[in-house]
């Protein structure tokens, strides 16, 4: 990244052809890169990061330039595709995410964690105990929040760049810090790495949103981000852990980048996250610990098929109200006011009255074709972007149920290679060990998620049909209005 | 008619073949005919008639056998099409009917009448006094009305032959006559031959109509039969007429078919009963006259125009209630029963409360599609149904008013009439006075028009809005009770 020559690059549209270095961004030099492989991919990433720190360009790489392509609302492939949900860039789901983990090519490897006899430090140690739900992670006394607020445009390289930074404010110190959507992603790629195989790490919003106006899009991304972070700040696990610290409470800058770099050095991630896990329980069989993952990953299948089922239905209804059910009640509202309005040309002497009530429900049904329209906004706005963090959330489920069954084959297999003298019998019941912890974390993740499910879809549920009910009280009390205007004869 | 032999007959499929004329019914014979001419379509059936009364078979022509086809609702081409109310048979609209009238091709002549020095005799006067609103008929003390009930399911020709036969019951005697469709349209006939140059004759509810369910046909026939009674018995002139008081009070089957034969020999039709009108009011210029049909056209057409608006709006609305909104609330309803069964799998201990609550708002939502589905049936349906009358009603006044403007041509051309000496100059003053008097008929007329109008619109409106009305508020009720269920945590 000398400055002064010029480099071949390639545009998003696929022309390639000369620039000079020095307005060249990194983000082309990844599209470059990508047209190899993977792996050079992850090579030239590397070397990118190791250049940027040395040439301090560190705010560069990786940009989100927050140019804001949303498809606001739920009209996007977001709702009508299967799939979890995407994200822009390199990895489409947390998968992608593990591939980076050193050592692992597909599914992170759990053997790396079962044969380690491994004491979780003071600090670092994720207990588990035993609530009246079964095993759980430790809650501390105060639960940690944050409020994500205050969008603002900054610029950098003198106007040439412009981005937008929100301002963070956690519940424990009050003190605000400012984010740009790269920071918020940063934090995630760190999380992945630390946590996923141990806890499902939601996505970010997505990054490719596109929005007519930027205002919509910056204020859809404001409260997505912050619903995210309300979840990270809600997670035991997470919200105590050093990165997720940092990145609500950092001082400076200086204190900002030694942070970041100490962090994406922390060689606790992957699988090794369960050598910090300490159950004070007693051990499980495997058997039992088979059937378990059974049954999560039954139940996160069958909820993520409800999720969707509920966007769709969602989504069609959404379309309804802002689309032909507005039309149809203008219609009918416009219908009436001509009906009127001829009646108004009757010359009969006794017709006002009833082209007065007949203007006022014409006008009433046109009012209601507004509240038809902006009720979607009121209640199933809140339902649909419930609904979306749970598919996000459910879609890291099955890599992470993939990473214990895998330890569950590792600890069958273990009879076969300790015969093989490939390991020892010692080693061996350090493996059952180490698989009962691993198990004891899904429970007491599993439990985190009923728990928080279960309040989230009360209060959610709640709000929609309080909603519901506003909704369809002030129609009736609009229409209970106009029908007082006409005359009984 | 006579027995024993074969006649050349035509099915309705156009094929020719000989048949017993014994079996053979008259209908058939009608369809032969009019793949000639008109002309000998009607003298065929001026011969059929006098056969008919001859050989005792009046009950068989021009049978209507009930057998019950009807498009159910608005989906026919009643509502989308942009004509006048179609009834099956010869006449298409009113005009056609008017063809009958003797010596008149297209539209019934004044002429007849206008040189006519007549005075209304002592029970066929019909009077004109000013009221409040201007010209208005004579109405009477007690306003007639009649309730059509008790569809009975008859049959004859050794149960052959079946057909309705609805009991009709006037407030005047309280004594109920029964009457087949037939009856009804030769009641229509009637009046269309005697009064629809002064008065306009809504239309019968179409013969074709086809339901699935005969039941439901026979309901929906007897509401519009209903319907065309109740506006018949609220019009003074016609309510008065002998022909309709013969429908209402026949005391036998005999009286019924001397009463029959006597209205069809009626000499008092088409443009001569305006010779019946007496106006106690000073007579008109002509040039008055013409300025205010122009406003009556203009009124009717533009309320014609309104009136479909309407039908077509709330066709729309009845479709989309009884389709993809009753299917949309089904599937949030079953959205959100499907999340509740999933939640019952998690064997997650605290998970009863909402699993119920879900469940129930899941029921309610089905219960929300079926209220918004059969919504239609108890208000739009009134809406709509008083609306096509009016189309029915307005589609008549283009007929009337044609007659009047005729006479106004006539009347224009005296002058240059009275100079070819082939009408006196005292003509001209008898043309003169009855143009004014034609004037007052629909003047009249246009003052009834306008105060039924406001009634049935006052009471329509007021009786939709209180429905919908009750329609919001019990979906409110609903969703708060459901709402209720949820704990506040």
């Amino acid at each position: 990244m000398k400055s002064g020559g010029w480099v071949e690059a390639q545009n998003s549209r696929g022309t390639v052809g000369l620039v000079p270095e020095d307005y060249i961004e990194v983000k082309t030099i990844l599209i470059i890169s990508f047209v190899f492989d993977l792996t050079s991919l992850y090579r030239a990433l590397d070397e990118i990061r190791k250049l940027c720190s040395v040439y301090s360009f560190d705010e560069e790489w990786d940009d989100d330039s927050d140019d804001g392509k949303s498809t606001g609302g739920y009209g996007g492939s977001q709702v009508e595709e299967g799939g979890t949900m995407q994200r822009a860039g390199g990895h489409s789901t947390m998968k992608l995410s593990l591939n980076k983990f050193p050592g692992f090519s597909k599914t992170p490897n759990p053997e790396v964690y079962l044969l380690t006899k491994h004491i979780a430090k003071g600090d670092e140690r994720l207990p588990i105990y035993t609530g009246e739900v079964g095993p759980v992670w430790l809650y501390p006394q105060t639960q940690l929040d944050c409020v994500v607020a205050d969008p603002k445009k900054g610029s950098k390289m003198y106007g040439l760049k412009s981005y937008i930074e929100y301002q963070v404010t956690p519940n424990t110190t009050n003190r605000p810090v400012n984010h740009r959507y790269k920071h918020f992603d940063w934090l995630y790629e760190r999380l992945v790495e630390k946590f996923a195989c141990a806890l499902p790490i939601p996505c970010l919003p997505d990054k490719q949103v596109t929005g007519r106006f930027e205002e919509e899009f910056i204020k859809m991304r404001m409260e997505r981000l912050q619903g995210w972070m309300s979840r990270m700040c809600r997670h035991p696990v997470i919200s105590n852990s050093e990165v997720f610290q940092l990145f609500l409470n950092y001082r400076d800058e200086k204190e900002w980048k030694l942070g970041k770099r100490r962090a994406e050095k922390d060689e606790i991630v992957g699988v090794k996250i369960f050598s910090n896990i300490d159950p004070e329980l007693p051990e499980l069989d495997p058997a039992q610990v088979e059937q378990k993952y059974e049954m999560y990953s039954q139940f996160t299948r069958s909820m993520d098929n409800s999720v969707k089922e509920l966007l769709a239905v969602g989504h069609l209804h959404w379309k309804r109200c802002t689309g032909p059910l507005q039309k149809e009640y203008r219609q009918i509202g416009k219908a009436f006011q001509n009906l009127s309005s001829v009646f108004n040309t009757s010359a009969y002497p006794r017709e006002s009255t009833l082209t007065e009530a007949l203007t006022a429900t014409g006008k009433t049904y046109e009012e209601i074709a507004e509240i038809v329209a902006e009720q979607p906004k009121k209640d199933l706005h809140f339902l649909m972007e419930t609904n979306l963090e749970y598919k996000g959330l459910l879609g890291c489920f099955p890599d992470t149920i993939t990473v214990h069954k895998a330890a569950i084959d590792k600890v069958k297999e273990a009879d076969h290679v300790v015969v093989m003298n490939k390991i020892s019998q010692q080693d061996k019941l350090i493996m059952e060990k180490n698989l009962s912890t691993m198990s004891y974390a899904l429970q007491a993740e599993m439990n985190h998620f009923h728990s928080n499910r279960i309040y989230d879809y009360n209060r959610l549920m709640q709000f929609y049909l309080e909603e519901q009910v506003k909704f369809y009280e002030t129609i009736a009390e609009k229409l209970k209005k106009t029908l007082g205007q006409y005359t009984t004869m």
